[in-house]
């Protein structure tokens, strides 16, 4: 019952990392937006793995398919599902983990909630069922761009090399280097350090931030689904995640309130703020500036090295990473976080059309 | 529709600062629990104003009742109703701000959002509302208890001063300053940090540290309700909140998995792991060791300074704090984070009594 | 988890028969729909007892209260708040039934689930509760009528005695008379009726029917919730009913296809059926025709007769009526009807804003 | 939005009858649940068309395949998604009514609500929905199984053709005969006048009553999920129904309450009633006797005979039935009604785990 997502615009997914497939059904997508599969799919083909020497060299080609919901190239307004098969499954690669349990993984409470798991390489707590939602999130983002909005995501840190603040930087080339930082120096830093912890057969982790521009005033319902208290429940949903902070985040803890507000002012018949340290929400309402957020994720837990951990019946062995795992997830994690954030948006654009009178 | 939280152990609060009662409605607490109306009113003091030299001199009883849900001091398994009627509603206290937007309230999305509001002091999006919350939060404390899930909060950081780790401090010392921090020697600075931040007529953040011990192995659902999704979602929805980390959080992003992960040993027939970087929950389920968590708290935005901003017709006005505000919301915000957090707690461990076979 | 109903205007009761009070709270009514107190409470009126002769002689006065939500006589999009206090408690009169289980009412299903039930007069599964229903349908009826829909509902049938069909009476009639048919001669009869019944000591049932007009095309949601599906939930859900029919219903049984379709045609430019046995509804979804249906209640299981039954202990008992009690519970039922089905309505109405694009 | 059904056991199915595939996911099924697939299919061949002479002559395999959840035969408690590809698609056959909008189907108000519709065989309005109902409807009756709970189903009624009531009949025999009536003389006679019907190009409605045996006291849900207002609103989510009744029905309305009430006795230590006119059901709550209900069908809408309507543009049209459709859909529906009986019951079997205390 935890598998969906969203109020109105609501995605629910399925899928095993070693079954027979992945997917997502989408109910809520209203009627008339045209569906560009080529979207959906570079959107996927941003998150496979196999990019770049700093991936994970497993091979999928994450190939979708639209089993309902969309007739001649358009919604329909009935549930959109699709589905993607899954390849590479390679099942005997896991046996070693069939018992044991993985330091830092799902492979323990699984266990203890279920009493039952699909051990082939995390099942359900594998990061492939991401590819699900970024499919969802890709349609989302056709009906964001019909109002106008525009969802950005890009690394913005890996271990301590930090890119510039997003206000800074030209948020059109983070596809421009394979880490996707838009920052063309800063990117080249980060994949250096990423080789060099691959090398070490280690991991290291990083920040996604999320930049959502055109973002019309009044979107966000009080009091328990704030805008941010959705996105912050959408990033951490996220495998790996550890912390999620906007507008000042934490840094504006040690501001005083003299500092941090952001004063109106009249721009040109536009209420507009001159700072943004509220980071685009107010009382968990869009303001019309920028939304933006940071999200924090671990390293991989996977690493190439000798681990000491228990099995099932808590006995004392040594398991380590084996085939091909990502030594950071951020560049990966860029399209999933922009879908999260898309799927939020359409959400709530769909539930303000009902806030107020007339209809 | 969003005034509501929780699946199955679910409140629903309602009311505005100045209108005639704030109060909830729990639906799904369990019939057969002892309800201990004096540890209610016990918890609503330690949130309500007037408490100390730093927090707001506003004088409020906060004395709730109960009209339902309850019979012979027990529950019955239908809705629990509590109301607080509002006392000291001074409404002449805010005409200065029925036209203007206050910086960095919710008076401007609001006005957007619904085209009117309730602009005596903040109306819906009044921290006077988690009172509510706080009342629902102990209730379901009182449940937890029952299974001995043990929660705690205290404050760790106001601006710059910094508590030390929480495995260091002995939570049962939270309530014996008036700041909430277990550690007296912080809280000696920060009391004083928070006075002259008062004397400046400006105000400070500071974060909220939770710590959740004995909680049994297996609460959390994946894939987006995971533990510490929902515990991310309960926070950021607390009036002033910008950022929530559990585990290593923020800090975990530097350090290489080698460094990251938790190893787990046989602990005399229980799996535990040695390092706690997960912060209690792998997968998003609970694995048995403490949770815990920081919540960053913005500065305050009442501040009793001259501030510019527009009124609604968009003419350029001054501002000022008027009456008794905190200089600091953290110290209050105690209670309310163990609220939020028993409440997300609550929920999981009902829902987790369905997960397997046989039920 | 049960006690809220619909999804977008979204409420929640709560209140037992003798505890202090009982209430509903409304999340989502969409904020600037002016609020005629006075029509609510005219409502109320229509459902509390002691209106005739033939309803229990009880006093209870009804009077609502709102504690959040309007702000000068306006909706403003937070949740609307009202409680009904409980003046006629009497708890006395239920000492006799506080160990036995009432034939064919709700104490041995409670006891059993709950282990606990409020044993004063039926407690939560008292029909008093319905009461909150009333009036917060009462404000779901003032939203219908700014799209115009017209929500009405008359007792049809008591026992064997039948009005006509509603196409042939002047709805506008129902409140002319204390069994609220609109069908004067009908009335008399089904009056006499009741009264006989009465003073059998007995009790009786009967139908209420429901018109819904002027529904715009395109309300009501596929697949699960169908509009009929929602109403005939709405309705069952109402304490009594054993049956919900809507168009030809059980009797269109019999009737062959060619006889039941209900044949297009333009009428000057709108797509009307000629014959209605639809029932204003295809597919789930308004067609723009007249809907109506029907809804069975049983007699009331409330008679001043000895009936054996058991106690807790499971010991053989004899149990009696006392006090007031309705004879037939049809003609207060009818405001009852009516509030749910606006609330159905209500709720379809605000979901039928997200179906299509344009937004 | 509306695709779901249940809180806990939770379906969402998608699928359009001339799209690519249909299909279901449950979320919610606890882990540790056998999966008999041969029972699941056996269950869909029961609806599957092509049956018999009485229902159309259709082939379709219905073949279903599980993408997710089930591992070595056995539930995790992850999404189980189960697909049925489309095959006998005839695309060319729905030309004719691309335009037309065929009297008592879904087809106009569709094309009102959305905009566009799958007019290929009515897409998602189409009963071939229900095959994923069925397939989700499997799972549910084998949990239900472990507790002991048996859900059945059969026609009572053709037209003016009537079985005696259930408790006379053997429910075993039920599949003995083509149109699923366990009384052998009452269905020959139900056959026949199906096929003198289809005959006549003609159609005709009937009813499904379910009976639900060995029900533990305590299902269901106070107050507006009632266990017979889910029921009901399941049942008539169901294509073609027109009505609901459960016990005593809509003949309980000319009984009087000292006819009606079933008192209550102690059969060696287990609580019951001797009569059991409330169905099983009190307070909507079960009570351990039997649940029966009738579900009436109207005539299919589809006749092979020319009918009056109109086009898209308003022009009147004649359309006809073309090709293999049923002349009474009450055989193939009862599977249908059993699936949706096993999910409302499988929901409320585990919501009933958290009633009360102790957990």
């Amino acid at each position: 019952m935890s598998n969906s997502y969203g109020t109105l615009f609501k995605i629910t997914t399925f899928g095993e990392s070693h079954g027979p497939a992945i997917g997502v059904i989408i109910d809520g997508c209203p009627a008339g937006l045209p569906v560009d599969e080529a979207f959906i799919q570079a959107e996927l083909d941003r998150r496979k793995p196999g990019q770049s020497k700093i991936t994970t060299q497993r091979k999928e080609d994450d190939t979708f398919r639209i089993l309902s919901g969309v007739f001649e190239g358009t919604t329909t307004g009935t549930p959109i599902a699709m589905v993607i098969e899954n390849q590479d499954q390679r099942s005997k690669d896991y046996s070693h983990i069939a018992e044991a349990f993985r330091p830092s993984h799902a492979d323990f409470t699984y266990e203890a909630k279920y009493g039952i798991r699909d051990y082939r390489g995390g099942g359900r707590s594998s990061a492939r069922e991401t590819a699900a939602r970024v499919a969802a999130g890709a349609i989302a983002k056709l009906l964001l761009k019909k109002s106008g909005i525009d969802v950005n995501a890009f690394v913005s840190r890996v271990g301590d090399i930090e890119a510039p603040p997003y206000t800074t930087l030209d948020l059109t080339k983070t596809e421009d280097n394979i880490v996707r930082c838009p920052d063309a120096a800063t990117a080249e830093k980060m994949i250096a350090l990423i080789d060099q912890v691959r090398l070490d057969r280690d991991t290291i982790g990083g920040v996604v931030t999320g930049v959502i521009r055109n973002v019309p005033v009044g979107l966000g319902e009080p009091v328990f689904d704030k805008l941010h208290a959705e996105l912050g429940k959408a990033m951490l949903g996220i495998n790996a995640v550890k912390g999620f902070e906007y507008g000042s985040g934490f840094a504006g803890i040690k501001l005083r309130g003299s500092q941090h507000n952001d004063e109106f002012y009249n721009d040109g018949g536009k209420i507009r703020t001159r700072t943004n340290l509220s980071g685009g929400i107010q009382g968990g309402i869009s303001n019309g500036e920028d939304i933006y957020f940071n999200v924090a994720f671990k390293p991989v837990a996977t690493i190439m090295q000798d681990q000491a951990s228990v099995d099932k019946a808590g006995n004392e062995v040594t398991v380590s990473g084996k085939g091909r795992h990502d030594p950071c997830v951020v560049p990966r994690a860029v399209p999933i976080v922009e879908a999260m954030a898309a799927l939020v948006l359409a959400d709530f654009l769909l539930r303000s059309k009902v806030s107020k009178l007339p209809l």
